[in-house]
């Protein structure tokens, strides 16, 4: 455990571009730690559904050599990461986590991917996803069932718990996961990784395979604030490919981490988001948000109306454009399909009063956040309502009642969702069985650097986030 | 029609700001003499379905005693408008074109009408409209039939056709308008004046009646291009209220004036635009294209898809959210619907299906004009294929076939709703019998300014837009 390899995987994105940029560490080095502890771990803990170490190797000597050559590009140039199966990359079988898509090998990149390979960094393969990006709690039908580090017997999320796996496991440097309902969030909560959701139009989802248009938002899932800033950075902006792209400016992100939290103003929005926790949960979120109090946060309660009928209303939104957009397997060949995934596609569609009416509530409650959002400068609530549950485990028992674990865990997530705003998970303590617990910071739209600088402050303050479990 | 009066309302808002500013004009005398003139011209054009001229007397009086004391605040202090009924004003009657609302009197204002009253200016009362905006050539039912200034035989155009109208007539300095499939460009083209329907999310929709959240556009129907820079600087910008308005900075649109056409690359989508047009739209619009490239700009034709599927999609996508919205009124009061919309409102409703599909048609056309947009910098056509038609008339026949005119009328301005993109309506010719013909300029998104200047520039070389009926 305490080998060099995993010295070297340990390290975060801005630690390791340190090194390689003062030619301490040189991106091969690094490449090989990672492919190292790959071929090691991922047999358990099935994160990758392909590893491409051939060409993982080969881009890391091309990066050494620049670098060597011409010095580091940026602080992406040499680091090896992993992308969700879900992102088009040339070259490289993206299935979508689909048997449909077992072969598929894309001829370009999606957007994303060829802005992170255009910023140097070195893919090391493709990342487990739920069918489709549909689900956050069941198994991969046909890749497999992806564990999480902490406790293998558990889920890692959904539906990026490879890219949450892969993170908490030290399988690359940094990741990138999509999120509809929760999909980046939830793996970073259950995994204690940090995940960051955009504002919804910020990172460009051309070539990203979709799951709902109007609620898909690609985002990184990484070691620390520090890390998904600097990620974000790399992807985020203007895409005429994608038609939900905008042109407001990409901001510098990493270096907008220094504003902390002094003075931030922090709303806790108690009902609904607190309404029913996990003892355990709720304990470890309401410390975090004494500290963010002792590093100079203003936290207050805000008023904001439920989410509940906003929530409702996405799941059937997600549904509709599921079924549309594969309305073709469907017909032809349902068999390809996993079971679960099927089962959901074969529900009836909402009618189109209730897609209408779900739309007008998830612009009611955008309105509604926002309007919180004018007296307060960010938003705090736990991430999932509890930590991951064991793999198999359809319901959950918790605030007094028992439900579908999907609706448990999307409970906090889905509401940024619907309204579109940017929103980070944060590692924040630890269960006794030693599970991680998130806590989730929302800001403003387009907003991402508050929400960033004051996870980063946070993490400045804490070491949940470097606790990685023993492997 | 040479009085001192018609001489004053004769002015557009920027020469009349500047003779307010230099205190050679009075707000108080350019309100009377923009409601001598209402009184005069308003029952013969039925532009107005409220004068609120005893309130817009005392605004007036109130602007002009600033002035004299403190100089003025900007472009719109002093400046009599008038708004299209659809935009909630405090204690001023809001109809919506619907007998629903025929004593409805809002308590609060609109967020764009509370902007152009912070900033001075003065509202003479409300424009007729189509029965809720839903419509473009037929008349309303309860307020009336607005008529064409240019030819009282024919329709202003709609929905916005008391604003097109009135300014047209010199009732107003400038109107606000709102855009759904046409509804600010289409009256601005029919009658001679210049519309901009702002990128979506430029300008905030709270407080403006609905006829569907996804597509409407509030903005300007003005004397020039001038004049729409001036009332867009006024309303744009976020807010919270209004969950699609995006935190973009808002430009200065009237400073970006200078820019003019030069070196400007205009894309002319040939495909679709320019299938069908009535011959004499396509002679003044080709003359057009040649004064671009004349005055500097580089015009050349773009590759774009068919905005056919796109277009049908809208149609159908408008009618869901408008039997949504008008859901109770139908249930319960359908006898108070005028016929043509009670008519619209009962066709049955698109499948979820069909309302998904066409949210991703809209999309694709979306990425395929961003994507014509990246080797140019704006798209030319013309705004309507036709000129003005008849009060009453059903059908067009132009290019060879003959269809509904709705169809025809908003062939090329709704597929520019569809993808959110900014456009402009100008003024760029007259037919033989003295009717407007209109030039679209399209932008990038959330790039008012580029065709806004190109705008502008057209119009300091044309008089086109100087032109005002005889009445």
């Amino acid at each position: 455990m305490t080998s060099a390899t995993d010295e070297l995987t340990a390290l975060t994105v801005a630690e390791a571009a340190a090194r390689i940029g003062a030619r301490k560490l040189s991106a091969l080095e690094l490449t090989e730690a990672y492919l190292a502890r790959i071929e090691r771990l991922n047999p358990t803990i099935n994160a990758f559904v392909s590893v491409t170490a051939e060409r993982a190797l080969a881009d890391a000597r091309r990066a050494t050599d620049e670098i060597a050559r011409a010095g580091s590009r940026g602080p992406l140039h040499g680091i090896p990461l992993a992308l969700k199966d879900l992102f088009e990359t040339a070259g490289i079988r993206t299935t979508g986590g689909g048997k449909f898509f077992a072969d598929h090998v894309p001829r370009a990149d999606s957007t994303v991917a060829r802005r992170l390979r255009e910023a140097g960094s070195v893919l090391l393969g493709k990342l487990n996803t739920h069918e489709f990006a549909y689900g956050v709690t069941t198994d991969n039908p046909h890749f497999g069932t992806t564990r999480n580090p902490w406790d293998t017997s558990r889920i890692p999320g959904g539906s990026s718990g490879g890219s949450g796996a892969a993170v908490a496991a030290s399988l690359a440097a940094t990741t990138l996961g999509t999120d509809t309902g929760g999909s980046i969030r939830i793996p970073a909560s259950l995994c204690g990784a940090t995940g960051l959701k955009p504002t919804y139009g910020r990172v460009s989802k051309a070539g990203v395979f979709p799951l709902s248009f109007l609620f898909d938002h690609p985002g990184p899932i990484a070691d620390s604030a520090e890390d998904a800033a600097i990620v974000l950075e790399a992807i985020a902006g203007y895409d005429p490919a994608d038609a939900t792209t905008v042109r407001t400016p990409v901001e510098r992100y990493r270096e907008g981490l220094v504003r902390g939290l002094k003075g931030l103003r922090v709303g806790v929005p108690r009902r609904y988001f607190y309404d029913r926790l996990d003892g355990e949960v709720a304990g470890a979120v309401e410390t975090a948000l004494g500290l963010l109090r002792t590093l100079g946060a203003e936290v207050r309660d805000v008023e904001v109306p439920s989410s509940e009928g906003a929530v409702l209303g996405l799941f059937g939104l997600i549904l509709a454009e599921a079924q549309h957009i594969h309305a073709d397997r469907l017909a032809r060949r349902p068999q390809d399909f996993g079971k679960d995934v099927l089962a959901i596609l074969s529900n009836p569609a909402p009618t189109t009063a209730a897609v209408v009416a779900a739309l007008a509530e998830a612009r009611q409650l955008t309105a509604a956040m926002r309007d919180a959002l004018e007296s307060v400068d960010a938003l705090a609530t736990p991430t999932t309502p509890v930590t991951a549950v064991k793999i198999g485990q359809e319901t959950v028992r918790y605030g007094g009642a028992e439900e579908p674990a999907i609706f448990t865990m999307i409970r906090c997530t889905a509401p940024f969702n619907a309204t579109h705003l940017p929103a980070l998970s944060l590692p924040c303590g630890f269960t006794r069985e030693g599970l991680p617990v998130g806590l989730q910071l929302v800001g403003r739209p387009f907003d991402e650097s508050t929400i960033l600088a004051a996870g980063h402050a946070y993490q400045q303050a804490t070491d949940w986030h470097r606790r990685r479990p023993r492997l």
